[in-house]
């Protein structure tokens, strides 16, 4: 989308909007680091987002790249800055199909550096002398493709001080076809106010976006305003100076005085803000939080989908994708932009989608081995396994080889039965609760637009042992209300979808649908078995990247290779979405046998691994008779009192975290 | 789908199935009264159907066309019959060519009758001698695309008595492709189950199916047994002799006979059993009933969607359709058999459906201009056709222009509502009640696989007059759960949808969806602006052609003809599936006014007709004033008992029939 439309939606509304600048870093892990960064600020809900241009080899396909990623992947409709003095026509060419081809369709157009050894612009040959010739130069090639921002100077440039012939300057590149226009960084908001009047008596009527600078530092600070020369009103200094070597305080204090400059802004008709982030997150924030700007819980950020939407080039319809990649959307779009056409509407017929191989860029685990084992630590039996899982489903731990965030709030009604599952060695990778209707609006599972429902199937994805893999099929093959597919490394799959048993087609399997006013049903969410099988291969990769972060002969290396040779990855989805607990009991009295022993084959003192019987293959069959008697106690035990769901409070079945049992449990209480 | 895997099916499950023989009547309305039959004979739940074929000229085509509209518009599985001996091959060539792009996959290959004049069979100039040759061409001129089944003779044929040779022919046919057997009609199970045996010992290991008379009357049923020549037990005679002029008495005791026949064959693991209905609908169903195999609300017909599925060519995964035409199915059917493509998953983006004119066959309306006086009497007044409407909703009368049944069990729920509505003149045209996610299996409601749930959102279709449409528009526009299009006969369409005031996108409002195991959200209805425009013209082209059933200078085509150049079709949806009652409060206080006096322009003594503002285009002010008026008072005395929905019986909202006010009511409380 235009970011012209986009501010002019903004006037219409009257609902002040805002935007984040970043440049390409200099490091892969910076990189990294920046997208992760970027994908939280996405919560802040900014109304776009530049990356500047990276002038010069590498960083002009980094900006390129990152263009691409935060447009598709992250969902940011994104403005590329574009220099050309310093550059090649074929230069420019590549950078605007590029663009194009990210689904981008903003550029920053700027004349550039001058290049260090000359001290007046000039053109390479075939190049262009000014940032107009380049707005004249896009606007040709591509039409109306592209929204044209340029760059405004309230308090001179560089090499050219004279206020009249800048905007003089600027008044040309407008009507070479500029849309908008971005300033320089400034802190003196009347010297901005003034100048933007002057621009308007020149005719200069297109958006005029002020550039704004949080304080990250004093320093940072200082360096900045002596570099750009802009004047800094005395309040500034007098604030700042008395606690320059208190970052925290410069911080506090310096958000108020960007917020009293922004508030001033706002007061005075300017409805959209730019802030020039650094490629750092917090002062911005701080900003916008003093101005009361960002998401909260009663305001939420709009969310079309439950999921972040892609905004590249053919993806913008794109409102239906597997459950699986729910924690690692950034891999979903690298593993499945080779599609000509995305779902719609429908998972379809798309039987044999074909997923990208695992070595496309972003696949692998993140992150160095040494800041991984910082991470997740040594385990040296299951159970330390299993106690990280707890950690994590507990807020402890941030990310595991298959969540790139910590756990949502979605997850804290599953909470208690997670923690308890993952404790007991039954490793739970994603899961959702069931939903029966919550208002679209709804701060937790709400999405799409207003005065809609939305509702879910509970989903639970679950590494099983292979002691417990036999025991829980036969569970789940009794009950007719689940579908399940179960998969381990070596490809041998199970499911009951398809089967003729009556558990469903062997189509996709919708899991998050929406009702809306006067629209066709929407259901953003599916599982399905072509998809499965690619996120299996990616899981066990994960989880060898994962045992790979260890030493070659160490335990730790041992443990989760195992694991990944012997276990199944299962997906469950309770069908019927008005049994509130559905899944869980299914879980009911199974337990990994000997969690906290040394694995089989380890010759650390293990003085039990001779009597077990091996666990590798499934094989595991004294354990499985255990495993089998436990739960028939535990079950016998634990009656459950009720028949049937209950009615009484319909709206957000998920939400009810009491552990009633429902009908679903008859499958199996007299296994 | 071939005959032959639908009797494995059967065969499977060990559930007895049957069908039903038809022939092309000879006048225009026995073909329109045989459509009407084979539509409510659906609902006996016929495995399939088959269609005789009418040699030579007129009743060929009838055949074909027969078996398309069968097959296309009221979605049953059909074979049709096909002579030889009295054939041109390029005849055949094109029975076969419009059997194919019906959609028929089911052929039933004959020898066909001896032309008079001649003693022994012989083959027309390049055609065929014996079914066999036509069982060989079929087979290689379309592979497998038809099942082809053919007749058996267990007690002989016109021309050849020698039982050896029969099963000898029988075999040829079989050996030259046949897939299935249809025996000539019998009364004797021994003879059959004998001769069965016979074939099997002689290598026919093809499904037989035995072919039953139904007895409609004695007369009917001696002249079928001199006729064939078969053998009738001496206990037939014995039982229905002595009652002969009682045509209800041998109706009641031939079904018995036939039943304890066809228990006879069930017993003896025949598992299809086919009738030949003569085209009537009685006699056959009395046999069911007996054998206790037809649908019962207790065990329905399996019902893949809320209408019936076209088994069209094209249109066999058609799983979309517009509300609009639900009383009017093969209309619709006719007005679509030229697209390309079919709505599957979503109504999508055919924006612009092409919609047939309305000159196709079927389209006008049903019956003789005397009969349909007869039906609907010469309404003299509004009060006149309000009654008629009313008398429909109570099911008094049996159709009306627009609704070629009588009104379905789903609008019980509705019932009071909607007669009270159309007593006060709002002449209702099609409704349903919202449903909040009831169970697959209701009895009512329910359809698609089991173990689902359904789901609906409120729909009115209602003619208004001119004098309340405004009134009624300003209510809707209040109330953000309301998306309506209004439009009169002029085309003057008036809607919420699509006009940025939040009541929905211009696109299609699913209001009929469904969730099931395993699968996609499955929407098989919706609301949307072309096809409304096109159902318009369809509209007032039935209500047009009912004025012209009576005498030009008639009271009664006056008053419908003023309805129609006047008023205005409205359809409404409540987006709001949860609210039990969202639509009717709408219209309370409305009334048209002076119903009981002649319209305008008539001179049969109205004193009142020159004190009358015009009703014309809507300017019936003076009326309209005191429309509001009414409101407001009875708005005032029926104040709202509760806000918001009562959720402690979710499951099927519109089973609720209480006049509970709910939030819908907010909009015009305060009008």
């Amino acid at each position: 989308m235009h970011i012209s439309a986009k501010l002019a939606e903004a006037q219409r509304l009257q609902r002040p909007s805002y935007s984040f600048e970043f440049f390409p870093p200099k490091t892969a892990q910076g990189v990294q680091n920046l997208y992760d960064r970027m994908d939280r600020m996405h919560g802040f809900g900014p109304s776009f987002i530049d990356i500047t241009w990276g002038a010069g080899g590498r960083l002009a396909t980094l900006t390129c790249e990152m263009v691409n990623t935060a447009q598709s992947a992250y969902g940011l409709e994104t403005c590329m800055h574009l220099t050309c003095t310093d550059m090649q026509k074929s230069k420019i060419d590549e950078a605007l199909k590029e663009a194009y081809n990210a689904g981008c369709t903003n550029i920053l157009a700027l004349r550039g550096d001058p290049p260090r050894e000359k001290e007046k612009w000039e053109a390479t040959a075939g190049g262009f002398r000014y940032a107009k010739d380049l707005v004249k130069y896009i606007r040709d090639a591509y039409g109306n493709h592209f929204d044209i921002g340029v760059a405004g100077y309230p308090e001179g440039c560089d090499d050219q001080d004279d206020p009249e012939l800048l905007i003089e300057h600027l008044k040309q590149k407008i009507d070479a076809g500029g849309t908008f226009v971005i300033t320089q960084m400034f802190y003196d908001a009347d010297l901005f106010l003034e100048w933007v009047a002057k621009c308007r008596k020149a005719g200069i009527n297109v958006p005029i976006i002020p550039g704004l600078m949080p304080i990250h530092t004093h320093a940072a600070f200082m360096r900045r305003a002596n570099w750009t020369k802009c004047h800094v009103p005395p309040e500034w200094h007098e604030k700042l100076n008395p606690i320059k070597n208190d970052d925290a305080a410069v911080r506090e204090v310096g958000a108020q005085l960007v917020a009293d400059l922004c508030r001033k802004l706002l007061d005075n008709g300017i409805i959209h803000l730019h802030f020039y982030t650094m490629n750092l997150a917090q002062a911005t924030r701080m900003v916008l939080d003093s101005l009361a700007l960002t998401p909260t819980s009663d305001s939420p950020a709009s969310k079309p989908l439950p999921w972040r939407q892609s905004l590249g080039l053919n993806r913008r319809d794109e409102n239906v994708r597997p459950i699986f990649w729910r924690n690692r959307n950034r891999s979903y779009v690298a593993r499945t932009q080779d599609w000509d056409e995305f779902p719609n509407g429908r998972w379809g017929d798309s039987r044999s989608p074909a997923y990208g191989e695992l070595d496309t860029y972003g696949i692998g685990l993140k992150g160095t081995n040494e800041a991984n084992r910082k991470l997740w630590g040594e385990p040296k039996t299951l159970k330390d396994v299993a106690d990280l899982f707890v950690s994590y489903m507990s807020g402890k731990v941030e990310a595991l080889p298959w969540s790139e965030s910590p756990i949502s709030s979605e997850a804290d009604t599953l909470r208690d039965d997670l923690i308890n599952l993952n404790s007991r060695g039954l490793l739970t990778i994603n899961s959702q609760p069931p939903v029966d209707g919550a208002r679209s609006s709804h701060p937790v599972y709400g999405w799409g637009p207003r005065n809609g429902y939305v509702f879910q199937k509970a989903y639970l994805e679950v590494l099983v042992s292979p002691e417990l893999i036999t025991e829980l099929l036969t569970r789940m093959d009794r009950n007719e209300d689940i579908t399940y597919y179960a998969v381990n490394q070596a490809g041998d799959l199970k499911t009951n979808a398809g089967d003729g048993s009556g558990h469903g087609d062997e189509g996709p399997n919708a899991v998050t649908w929406g009702v809306f006013p006067g629209k066709e049903i929407v259901q953003p969410t599916i599982v399905e078995t072509v998809s499965f099988l690619a996120w299996r291969d990616e899981f066990f990769r994960l989880g060898n990247d994962w045992s790979r972060c260890y030493d070659a002969s160490s335990v730790s290396r041992h443990v989760i290779k195992e694991m990944m040779e012997t276990w199944y990855l299962l997906n469950i989805v309770h069908n019927d979405f008005r049994q509130q607990r559905g899944i869980f009991p299914l879980f009911e009295g199974l337990q990994v046998p000997d969690m906290d022993q040394p694995m089989k084959g380890l010759t650390n003192g293990d003085t039990h691994s001779n009597d077990k019987k091996p666990t590798v293959n499934g094989k595991h069959s004294a354990s499985n008779v255990n495993g089998h008697a436990e739960a028939e106690a535990q079950t016998n035990g634990e009656k459950p009192e009720t028949q049937g769901a209950d009615l009484s409070e319909p709206h957000v079945t998920g939400a009810d975290t009491s552990k009633k049992d429902d009908k679903a449990t008859n499958g199996y209480h007299d296994a």
